[in-house]
């Protein structure tokens, strides 16, 4: 087990941030790409977010106010720059900056780097270490590379609004944007590993994530259900497992909204049946083992319900955790964001945000045992980092930041 | 820029997997951690998967036959041994194992490594170039650590299920198990950025990730729009933007089934007025900026369903996509598993698979340029890698492994 620093990194220090002395230079829009940034600030790297002159999609968007928290949610310890990459002297900062990077992302659509001259191929070729990662809809080589892609249209694409809501109902897509944030971390995933491999190769390389690749594998239950049933599987189970292969497995109301629980074993279920006060039942053939259970589902809802209809879904909870049995309130955001549980972790924190007040930021969900949290520094206004960065990084005179200042190149 | 091959790195190849020569332990189970392992394997790495004698909870539970392609999804490219970890000679293999591995993946409850003597901290005495990943419902440092938890409890705790549904309807869980695979990818992301800071150390370390971390961000609109408009905000929006921010965007219904539409911008309303007939409208102060629509999204949304319902879904989209407008038709997984963008890019790939037959298996979302998709090798019955892994790579004789499997150690 011998220790390998490479000449450029003799300074490294065990419990510093990882990804400390990594330069990002972040072209990227909305939630998918920025996402993958914001976890590359978060563990110590140097975010440059460039942004048009009329600020990226979500950050210009009014959407009635909506977008302001969420732009705060994901944009924390970047440095904003404003560049006009439809110009000449813009491609040529773009240029100067990815010389000295170790990353770009983008999640702009197929074709829109290299039409404007600034292409994975192009711009490894300035830096051959670079390692150059974009994200899309349906990726940048299969027959619909070409098709408009957001959170939505992957949702139905993919088969989660089909397979999500009550099978007497229409379907509906799942409340959490979770195709946009698939493929944002599967981004983040796919660069961290080529920057692994360039520490072994010396050579950078293009990484590449679609939304919906990144969708796939979270319907596995479903996909299980359909091979193993055909036709007889239903489209939509409800709260009901996905393969309908677990009871209980459900949302069950009480007095002020519902729990749910989830108790795939005997010793689980019969814990229930201790709580609920039934313990004459662990014997009944009908419910003594889990295909039985799974066979006769409505009789196990049933028998919870009754039982659950009582009580607040906190007292339920309570009672069944008490018990091991896997049990939780449907909870609502104001509850969620208040998680005593993440606020001791400090993946959620309270901000003073300059722009928007108190309000509670995540930090990474990454953990690093032994390196500390970052700071989390609140999200910058449009052009906030331009001198920083123009003049402090890429060492342009005063004059010449201002001169491009006033020609809106920056 | 230049080359920094370490001594040990110098065979390394431009165009080769970007993990070949990692060797991960995997002891993991179900959805999180195996999905992460899968992804190693596939980017090139030697993973061994360890399990106890009835085999892993997906393996074993039988969810009258829907849990076997989901296993099979996920366990392709693997190397499975048993081994009885509660036996002094079964810890003792894993040792030796760990000291020829990179990195060490498990997803049991907080607590239950160290209560076999194999939690990070002894492991990474006997090899502190290990990256020891682990990750668990809601971490391993919080006040809820012991809190069983499951994809359904997840969904209910980080407020999932309270998003998802229409507003005149109970909640509904997505029907996609995100919790779990949001934890899975989030812990490959986190082992990874371990393994490139490694190279840069010297050092393994112990990385985290909990499913309540992991989750927190895809509600970012939903947060958004609790921020923007307080008490106001519904609690869930069936098909409609997340935030209420966006018109159209929806589910509109056809002759057969479902499309969504999704078009924040005017030149994408305008598009949609050509293609439904009205070009009259894109004057209307009620529909002719994105505000605007805003307000009169039931009058948005009527205009749509009065022109989609006599059409078939793939009829509305396909004439939607040559306008470029974002629109897609609701799929069921039967016509997502055949989709021909996935199965062009090889994503998606046509299998046969020893004990089910043919199948379609997912390949990994993770894209390395030039360097080609590893062949998938169907996932293997349990132990079928004991002899190769105890003989071949520990060096045990023969005779020891025989006697280990007459023990029911191996």
């Amino acid at each position: 087990m011998t220790t390998t620093l490479s000449p450029s990194d003799a300074g490294a220090v065990v419990g510093e941030a990882p990804l400390s002395g990594v330069t990002v230079i972040d072209l990227s829009h909305v939630y998918n790409g920025p996402y993958a940034t914001f976890l590359m600030a978060l563990a110590g790297a140097e975010v440059i977010k460039v942004e048009p002159h009329t600020g990226e999609h979500l950050r210009s968007r009014g959407d009635m106010g909506g977008a302001a928290l969420p732009f705060a949610m994901l944009n924390s310890n970047k440095k904003p720059i404003t560049l006009d990459l439809k110009s000449e002297q813009g491609k040529e900062i773009l240029r100067k900056l990815v010389k000295k990077a170790d990353i770009l992302v983008e999640n702009f659509a197929p074709g829109v780097m290299e039409r404007l001259g600034l292409g994975s191929a192009a711009l490894r070729q300035i830096n051959p270490r670079l390692i150059y990662g974009s994200s899309s809809g349906y990726g940048k080589d299969g027959p619909y590379r070409n098709y408009p892609a957001m959170d939505l249209v992957m949702q139905a694409m993919s088969g989660v609004i089909n397979s999500t809501g009550h099978p007497d109902h229409p379907p509906v897509k799942s409340g959490a944007a979770l195709c946009d944030f698939f493929a944002g971390i599967h981004l983040y995933s796919a660069i961290m590993t080529a920057l692994f491999a360039r520490e072994r190769t010396g050579r950078g390389q293009t990484v590449e994530v679609s939304m919906q690749d990144a969708t796939y594998c979270s319907l596995a239950s479903n996909y299980g259900m359909l091979n193993a049933r055909g036709d007889a599987a239903p489209e939509r189970t409800g709260n009901r497992h996905g393969g309908l292969g677990v009871s209980p497995y459900n949302a069950y109301p009480t007095k002020d909204g519902y729990v749910v629980v989830n108790s795939p074993g005997d010793r689980h279920f019969n814990a229930i049946l201790d709580v609920i006060g039934r313990p004459e039942l662990k014997e009944d053939p009908r419910l003594n083992s889990r295909g039985a259970r799974v066979q006769n589902f409505q009789l196990v809802d049933e028998l919870l319900e009754t039982w659950t209809r009582d009580r607040t879904k906190n007292e339920v909870a309570d009672q069944m955790l008490k018990a091991g049995v896997p049990c939780a309130p449907v909870r609502n955001l104001r509850e969620v964001m208040n998680d005593e549980n993440m606020h001791a972790r400090g993946s959620l924190q309270w901000v003073d945000h300059p722009e928007l007040g108190r309000v509670v930021l995540p930090h990474t969900p990454l953990n690093f045992e032994g390196v500390p949290r970052r700071p989390l520094e609140p999200s910058l206004p449009l052009g906030a980092s331009n001198e920083e960065v123009i003049v402090g990084m890429l060492g342009y005179s005063k004059e010449e930041f201002d001169r491009l200042v006033q020609q809106k190149i920056v």
